[in-house]
């Protein structure tokens, strides 16, 4: 069993030593001594240790397309990134993949909800990367027949292929959205979910348009119209939430679903910015972070999530009071875990040793009053300096192993999608 | 006459030498032959280089208080904030501005428009830290007839002493606002301001609570009082400007007045979210970006301004091409060197050798489509790892002279501030 012990770091306000035993917290106390031979030691002082994010919704070989569209009309963006996702294949998934969980870890990030295609490339990459996955196929059947049934088979043998995915990725059953999937096989995907225990991963209420057309075919809002087929569960995650009601709202709520809320992509795509958050989490529903794919972000960092999240709350909401920092670091770690039923965002005995360690001995977190608003509004990503990930550290002083290959495959194999 | 010539560089899509001699850039080139023994060669490879970011709305020393009141209403939050400012001294403001330049320097700001406390101090520390400063004192004197008096006479020991300065920092006339200075002062300071040919840094229109009262006591919206005085003009610098009438925008657009918009502290004190960039670039106003002071931001990470203003004027326009990437790194840039009479903030022959060159051979920048794209959206401030201002290189691959000594001297100090 391997043991890493971190010395003397700064944790919920005080210095403490943490013992991570397998892929456990095991031990967290003001002194813990040192009598095994085979620890790795950390030396914690100036650093801090939070939490392993949770990024619960994004594409994540998207990498591959940062930065392809800029500054367009929703209709012509989406047209550019459908013209380059038709020149995917595994191979771009695999490498596309593998510098999303670069990315992440190295912004902090332990746990990622992905929603795409040819994901046994996807699993592949964040196995060898060492972070957490949960792998949704897109399923879409454009309200065409003949794609209902291939949808269903490839649901079928992806959650066959899941069977050998290991500890670290699992599977979710994917659905894409209501505009984009038959009322046939929204049904069919969520007792398919039920029947095997699986979470539902959607796209649900993300644009002004989404809400028109759901209103205009079925005289109710999206949130209503998937109720309507009674697959509203606490197994749900649900994706942007932007446009919902009140009684939307209290359906969400009393349900316990899970929202991934992505701030970034909703302003740069202008989906919308007012998003519920408040009413949402009062109403009973667990509200998560989510950067969605970086063709709508660019990037993958949960810092650059948790700020302009607050800051937009309060903005929005006409109170700088909103959204205090417990409850924000709280959406973007533990929430996110408790959403895929996992024990961990949270640095406590016990739980999953997902964690980041953090150095706070610099300008950004000068002078140390709060350390929380250090890390939200004034530092970034850089000040994450080593991060665990079940028991295992994916990244020791910056450093993430492969990563110049990596870099360097992405920058030869992306050209292949803009023909 | 010191010389740096930059080899390789990535500059305006394509690789480039560029020479720097004196405190100018003299030559770019796509070779410039190496003839001067006495140059300091940079190697380009694998970077980029870009103009030095004016930050054109700070209170640089409030660093000192950076994290010391979060998530509180507004009146509670400034209550706290005046209680810390009531302990204010030369000590303080020399340390906490050190501090500012050092992060300003780290994040790529060669230029900032402070406004302040103990503005000898500011300028002393500008000086040492090497960045180009404009200064202005917080001229009010809360509509009290015993401190007007005063306030000119330390306006005009002020503008004497800066006589002293040197070239890179230069004074302007602070007019706080117009709640908390008299209207025969207001007049005073501008007629003093165009008799010496000085640059007048206000607060205008910031909260919605200034427009009402406004509107109750002058019967007018603050611009159109400021109009009514016949004081506006292009040697303004005027802060925040959220809540602007259609006229407003047509008198600041027909003076070509100077604009400074704070997207992180509008949205962080819920000022307001819908800032008019186009509607006052379309009428001729100079638009350039600011953080305001760390109180209220908590960084002066121009980087994080410019991402957070493209993605709020996205949302609140409901257009995702709202403020092409061009126009934003412009705003940055240009803009606010033009509004204070300098020519710099491009990378030009001839113009002052303010840039900074940032590392783009990573993942932040991979896929490398869009420069540009990568820079705003993807990456951070970290990417920039050196800088050079006014010809003399003020940071050299991420190391910044005395860091540790500033950092060190805040942590002490920022407690007599929470006596």
């Amino acid at each position: 069993m391997g043991r890493i012990l971190i010395k003397d770091i700064y944790l919920d306000g005080k210095q403490s030593d943490i013992l991570i035993e397998g892929n456990r917290i095991s031990k967290i106390a003001d002194k813990i001594e040192d009598k095994f031979t085979d620890a790795t030691i950390i030396d914690g002082k100036g650093k801090a240790a939070i939490p392993g994010f949770a990024n619960m919704h994004t594409h994540a070989a998207m990498t591959m397309m940062r930065g392809g569209k800029e500054d367009e009309k929703l209709q012509r963006w989406l047209s550019a990134i459908w013209s380059m996702e038709k020149h995917l294949d595994d191979e771009i998934v695999y490498w596309g993949t593998r510098l999303a969980c670069l990315e992440m870890i190295k912004t902090g990030t332990t746990l990622f909800n992905d929603q795409y295609f040819y994901i046994d490339s996807a699993v592949k990459a964040a196995s060898e990367m060492g972070v957490r996955g949960v792998h949704s196929y897109v399923f879409l059947d454009l309200n065409n027949k003949e794609m209902i049934e291939p949808q269903r088979e490839k649901c079928i043998q992806e959650y066959e292929n899941s069977k050998s995915w290991g500890d670290m990725n699992s599977f979710a059953v994917g659905v894409h959205a209501l505009y984009s999937v038959s009322e046939e096989n929204i049904v069919w995907a969520f007792e398919f979910a039920k029947k095997h225990g699986l979470k539902v991963h959607i796209h649900l209420a993300e644009t002004y348009q989404e809400l028109m057309e759901c209103k205009g075919k079925n005289k109710c809002t999206p949130v209503e119209y998937f109720n309507s087929l009674g697959v509203i569960s606490p197994d749900l995650i649900a994706a942007h939430c932007v446009w919902l009601s009140p009684n939307d709202i209290e359906i969400l709520g009393r349900n316990g679903v899970n929202i991934a809320h992505n701030i970034k992509s909703n302003l740069k795509l202008a989906s919308g910015l007012n998003f519920k958050f408040k009413e949402l989490s009062d109403a009973g529903a667990n509200v998560c972070l989510g950067t969605d794919g970086t063709a709508s972000n660019n990037n993958l960092d949960m810092l650059d999530t948790m700020q302009i999240t607050a800051l937009v709350q309060k903005a929005w909401r006409n109170d700088p009071a909103a959204i205090p920092l417990p409850e924000l670091m709280r959406s973007a770690t533990y929430n996110g875990y408790k959403a895929l039923g996992l024990d961990g965002g949270r640095i406590k005995e016990g739980a999953l040793a997902d964690l980041s360690i953090i150095d706070i001995d610099n300008y950004k977190f000068t002078p140390n009053i709060n350390f929380a608003a250090n890390l939200v509004y004034s530092a970034n990503s850089y000040c994450i300096k080593t991060v665990i990930c079940n028991g295992r550290i994916v990244m020791k002083d910056r450093y993430v192993e492969g990563e110049d290959e990596i870099v360097a495959q992405v920058r030869k194999l992306y050209k292949k999608l803009l023909v």
